[in-house]
């Protein structure tokens, strides 16, 4: 990227399918689609070695920056957990979109990537590339945050808008459905699980607190009435499915307290009016009371904007 | 700071009356504050040297980074400008909370900085220290901008916020300027050249463009009236004053369209729903649709946030 005097070389590919693809001289993309597209090996490309177990190419091979991007696993975070120990214990920074390694371990990969000189960025892990978790850590530097409240899902926050205009929950969780904005099995969804996994993100980047699954107080919008939402708005509130974290005065065992549950939400509070699959953001901080941060929560794009926001905060390390 | 492993030394002060002082091995910041108070000579710190002249005291020194917060004066910059050129000339690293330079010749500064190969940073220069700069430059690296809008005046908003419950605008303004929002002479604010300097430091920052105040199209708030108010919140709108730029497609002599002016705003908008003296900006980006930023935008203790960001980012380049 000319702006950035970037200039990036994929060394390798691996995919699940795929396996670890490995070329010195650097891969050609197109190609690679290409062949991708008409289901044929990867490995048909020119020159290229190949390992059918990826952490095993990640571990013979070498590079500067690894993204992960397979999928999400808030269970144990495998394989990505894996993929990610691995480079870091190499020295290769890591940029990474898959939630569960940092839900679940955020602080101790941090760490690990601190102990071998190397960036760990996940940008892309909350509300996809709009920027967070880069806003907390560097354009909020100095500041002390004592407490944060989002809107952390797209898919609830799509079904309670329109339940907010007088809709019921089946008939509209149906809508998300057949437009593909919820997953045949809403569950991670309406429950508040994916909410649950940005908001441990959030305790680790934001308070460097790791906090487990069940010390999050957790309720989905599934028990949210028509009857509920017809109340908050006559009451000129809205019931949004707020994630948020703060931190409790008495530092000792516990300083954090985080919940993910539906709250009605006054009209003076700004995530009262982020409607349909948008995300946002509050920060309350000692120097600038509220600092809110509203953008898109997902989608390809999205997600790629983060990925490379990271790659070029990555790279200026690089060429230190 | 400890959590940043940053240790600031204060080696020089300088202030119109007092001119500027000098100590190398720092200075003590309470002790110069109490001689403040007490309306006594700075240079009954021990150990000072002093010079009448800023400038000259400046060029004889030296030191890391100039903290630059002289008064705004939007016509020639002056004496901040001066003192900014002088310290990026002998490659200081500068921060500044002054909107003058900045509007007046961001981008001569910026390369003058790149020159001596130092940086210069403003983050407070816009919404105080709510991280809008840092966001565009950092959190958004990758992401082409192709407009931005905003509201950035918080005296003018928090009267047109007043106006849209019914009050009348003089009203407003006298209860303002008794509440210390809006100064004696509110020319600045209500004529819309303070929104107008801001949308000419983010035409250099975001577009990397230099704009002429005359190249902004400025159209204050006080030729809105009761009425027009009254009929926006009727057609379920808000009148806000909005700073916009648009990079225009035809790439040419003239390739920004900057405007500051009072526009009806559908509650659609986030910026319909800032209220008071807060600001907002909305960046609209080829990969994230619309990123809005809500937060305060004056106040001392808000200034003094962005520069505290501003010298921690420098002090990450210092200890390269």
């Amino acid at each position: 990227m000319q702006h950035y005097d970037l200039d990036v070389k994929v060394i390798s590919v691996a995919t699940s399918r795929h396996g670890f693809l490995y070329r010195e001289e650097g891969l050609n993309l197109p190609a690679l689609l290409e062949l991708a597209t008409q289901k044929r090996p990867l490995t048909e490309h020119p020159g290229v070695r190949h390992w059918a177990n990826v952490l095993e190419g990640l571990q013979a091979t070498g590079g500067d920056v690894l993204a992960e991007a397979t999928w999400t696993n808030l269970r144990d975070a495998e394989p990505a957990m894996s993929h990610i120990r691995a480079a870091l214990s190499q020295g290769i920074h890591v940029i990474t979109a898959n939630k569960g390694p940092m839900a679940l371990a955020a602080n101790e990969l941090l760490l690990l990537a601190q102990e071998h000189n190397v960036q760990l960025r996940m940008e892309s892990t909350v509300m996809a590339g709009t920027p967070v978790l880069s806003t907390v850590r560097e354009g909020l530097a100095g500041a002390r945050v004592r407490a944060v409240r989002g809107i952390l899902n797209g898919t609830t926050n799509y079904i309670l808008s329109a339940m907010a205009a007088g809709r019921g929950y089946a008939e509209v969780l149906k809508e998300a459905q057949e437009k593909g904005y919820a997953e045949a099995d809403p569950t991670a969804d309406v429950e508040g699980y994916d909410a649950l996994a940005k908001a441990l993100i959030l305790a680790a980047v934001v308070f460097g607190h790791t906090l487990k699954p069940d010390q999050v107080k957790r309720e989905g919008i599934t028990g949210v009435t028509k009857e509920q939402m017809q109340r908050a708005v006559d009451e000129g509130k809205r019931i949004k499915l707020i994630a948020s974290i703060q931190a409790v005065s008495d530092i000792g065992s516990a300083p954090l307290e985080a919940r993910v549950e539906p709250v009605a939400l006054p009209l003076s509070d700004p995530l009262a009016h982020v409607e349909g699959a948008m995300n946002a953001l509050t920060f309350e901080t000692d120097t600038l009371s509220q600092v809110t941060i509203i953008g898109p929560g997902a989608g390809r794009l999205e997600t790629g904007q983060g990925l490379l926001a990271d790659l070029i905060a990555v790279a200026g390390a690089l060429n230190r």
